[in-house]
This record gives C-alpha cells, structure tokens and sequence, in this order.
C-alpha cells in the first residue's frame, strides 16, 4: 500500500495532513528560515544549506533570499543554478532544472494544483504535477511556471509570463498565457 | 461629523496620513511582524495572531508567513481559510472572503486606489473599494484582485490572473484581464 | 580602460563577478537587511537607510519593508517617493524616478538583462538598461517594468501590467504586454 507520500510524488490525490508530509514541510521551513536569516557574506553557508534541503543539485548553486519552498527533497536543479530574490518553488511533485539555468526575481513554480470541482477540493484531498526545465533556460522575473509544464532547452520566458503549455527547445515566450514571440539562433 | 476612518470605510476620500489610521497601520505592521517571525511549528500562536489582527475569522484558519496586510481590522474571512507564501491584502476597506477558500502564494488583494488625475493623486487623499469573494473558492498563485471587485461561490481563478471585473458562481477565469475560461460543474 | 562598474553603468556587456560590484552588492544586501529588521514605528531610521543605499533621493521618501535592490547607487528617485510591501528593484543600470510616484505592491522594475543567445548567456557576462518614470507616476501592484522603459510624467500603470515599451504622459496602460487603455485630463 502506497504512503500520502508515494501517492504525492506520483500525482496521485494525496491527503497533506499525513504526518510524514507534515513533518517534511516543518523540516523544509526550518532549513528556508535559517536559509533566510544568513546574511550577504555567508556564500557557502547558503549553498550547504540549499544541498541539505533540495533532493540533488550541481556544485555550483546560488539562490538569493528570500526562498520559499514546501517539501525541498522534490527539487532537482543542475550544475550552475542562480535564483534571484523570493522565488517560490511549491514541489509536490518533482521540479526538475537543468544546468545553466538563471531564474529571476519573484519566479513561482507550481506543481501543486486541486481539483476543480468545489466539493471534491475542500475535502482537503490535492496532488500535483511535475514541472522539468530543460539547460541554459532563463526565466524572467515575476513569471509563473503551471504544473505539469516541460520547458525545453535554451529557452528564455520572458518577464511575467504565466506558462501554462508545454515549451519547445530554442524559443521566447512571453505574455498570459504564455506563447512563442521568436525563435533564438543556438 | 464622519471620522477619516469612517471615510476610508466607507468608500469616501480620506487622509491616510491621519493619526488613527497611522495608529491602526502601526498595530497591524506589529502584528505582521511578530506573526512573521513565528516559527513553523507555532501553529496556535500563528492562529491567535491572525484573530486578533483580523476584524473576524473562522475557527480554523492558516496563512504562511510572510504576510502584509494594511489595518487587518477590514479583514473578514470564513471557517477553514488558507493562504499560502507571500499574500499581500490591501484592507482600507472590507475584504470579506466566505469559507473554505485557498488562497495560493503571492496572490494580491487591493481594496486601496487612487485618484486617476494626477493634481488629485498627490493631494495625498485616496480611497477604497470593498472586495467579497464567496465560499469554496481557490485563488491560483500570483493573482490579482482589484478594488471593488466581487467572486462568486466556487469559482477557480487561475494562477496569474488579474481579476478587474466581478466573477459569477462556478467558473474558472484566467488572463489579464481575467476572463472566464469554463464553467464548473458542482 | 574602463572598469567593469563603469560598463554595468553604461549598459555594455560586464562580468558580475569582478570584486568591485561583488562589494557593491554586498553593500546593498546589508543595508536592505538593516532596513527590514527595521520595526514599524521606525520611520526616520528608515528613510535614513534609504538616503545611505539610494545614489539620490528628494527629502522626503518611504518605503514598506521589505525591499530588495541590487545595487542602490542606480536608484535615483524624487521628492513624495513612496513604494508599498515588497519591491524589487534591479538597479545594474540607472532607475531614475521623478517627483510625487506612488509604487504598489510588489512591482518590479528591472534594469538587468542577459543575452538571449545561451552560449552567450551562459559565459555570464550581462548587460543592463536603464529604466526612467516621469513625475507623478502611480505604479500599480505587482507590475513589472522591464528593462529601457521610460514611462512619462502623470502615468497611471494598472495593476499586473507588464511593461516593454515606453509610455507618453498622461495616458493609463494595462495588460500583459501593457497598452494604453484610456488618455487622462490632467
């Protein structure tokens, strides 16, 4: 029989007042506050505890605060990762970012979505769907990324986008909801 | 004769810089403060302080720091509220929010505005527009709800919207300006 | 031979590595973290930061906590500057703000930009445009003005604009990308 979390990470409905899901969003809060509370010179102080709390990372990782992010062990950003000031990265599910990526300030990611129907969603019961961005993608500030979004490689998201499809490798994309303005030359 | 609070209430030009409503600004910023110093396990002292920074609640409420909220005295919301990461609600006047309602990171609510003529703007003088949202909705993250704006039951607003216009019961709306995307069957 | 500072400035292509603007950043980092640990009824301390991290400022200026600027000597803004919970200002290249502006909540203005080649873009090397608001400016919430934006005297930005071109007097825009939705009589 599957755990909430099993069910949660393979976006199934879930019940997120299990208590090992509880304790993961405690345990996530607790590394996001003292991740918020270290000051500008504590470089690498930042990066230990950004590998404590996401699932795999590159090396070289850097985010500026604030962060806020729910569970943390659904995060996988690769080699080379910048976020700028207060991102929001609600991982259910799995975020999966490739290498080279630069992300913003105030850039969401959702994979956490509920049921649209009102009885069925105030019975608590949500799940989610996994967002994986490809290399070399920068997402402009304030964009939001939906659940279940792929975005391809090279891609640039323009500044407050809201990515609500799937994007190809190569292009821009900008406005709400989001669609390709151009090509880029790679 | 009304007092500028009365005005702000009520819709009517008032001066912001007068010294109840700068004492009401002050008291809600230290509560803000201290519930945004909480830790995350706090759950009960979080809950205290939301009722005593809002003019009425449920018994079962949740908001996730950081919140900004400008007098919490114009702040009414129903039984089982949740608000995640990051909400910023603008109360010179009501925000009166029914029950059951999920409120997703980042999402804005303004009852504050200003006079579109500039020589009247920086007069300093502004006013405001009451916004109600029914029962059992959910605001998806980083949205918009502007002064004067009403929601009806069970509507779903997508991430990223800028509400503008009032919504009926039982639809979706999403965009800038939002529009209505679907009907929901409830 | 120019310093990497002087070509931030300028809007060449720069390295964000070079220890100058690694110390300029740091030394903004500090003062925006002074400032939000500043408590409510702190106003004149307040101001004082704002006068120490700004490159210019008229006298009398306010900002709600928390602020997150990049590198504050680029920021130059008018008498009556007041800017609401949360903004975020990336001041690589100058943001020049007039007299009498009103800023929302949660807007972003960005002077920072990367090349959207991604071999390009990667190397790490960026470059910036300024950004210039005219006089009596009133920025609605959780609007983003993007970089080499200059919006005229007596603007009204709705709420959830984004901005990529520039905007005359007297005229309100909105939309994701904004446009001129209505002439104001001033």
């Amino acid at each position: 029989m599957k755990s909430e979390k099993e069910k949660m990470i393979n976006g199934e409905m879930y019940n997120p007042g299990d208590p090992e899901l509880v304790k993961g969003r405690e345990n996530a809060r607790r590394l996001m506050r003292v991740f918020n509370q270290t000051i500008e010179t504590e470089y690498s102080k930042r990066t230990e505890i950004l590998k404590e709390l996401f699932g795999s990372t590159g090396n070289s990782i850097y985010m500026e605060p604030n962060i806020s992010i729910d569970y943390g062990y659904n995060m996988h950003v690769g080699e080379n990762f910048y976020a700028n000031f207060n991102c929001v990265f609600l991982d259910a599910c799995e975020i999966r970012i490739g290498k080279n990526c630069f992300i913003a300030p105030g850039v969401h990611i959702y994979t956490a979505t509920h049921p649209l129907n009102a009885e069925e969603r105030i019975s608590g019961k949500e799940y989610g769907k996994p967002v994986t961005i490809g290399d070399n993608v920068w997402i402009g500030g304030s964009s939001v990324i939906n659940p279940g979004v792929t975005i391809g490689n090279n891609v640039v998201v323009a500044s407050g986008s809201v990515v609500t499809k799937n994007v190809p490798d190569n292009v821009v994309v900008g406005g709400n909801p989001a669609r390709i303005i151009k090509e880029i030359e790679n």
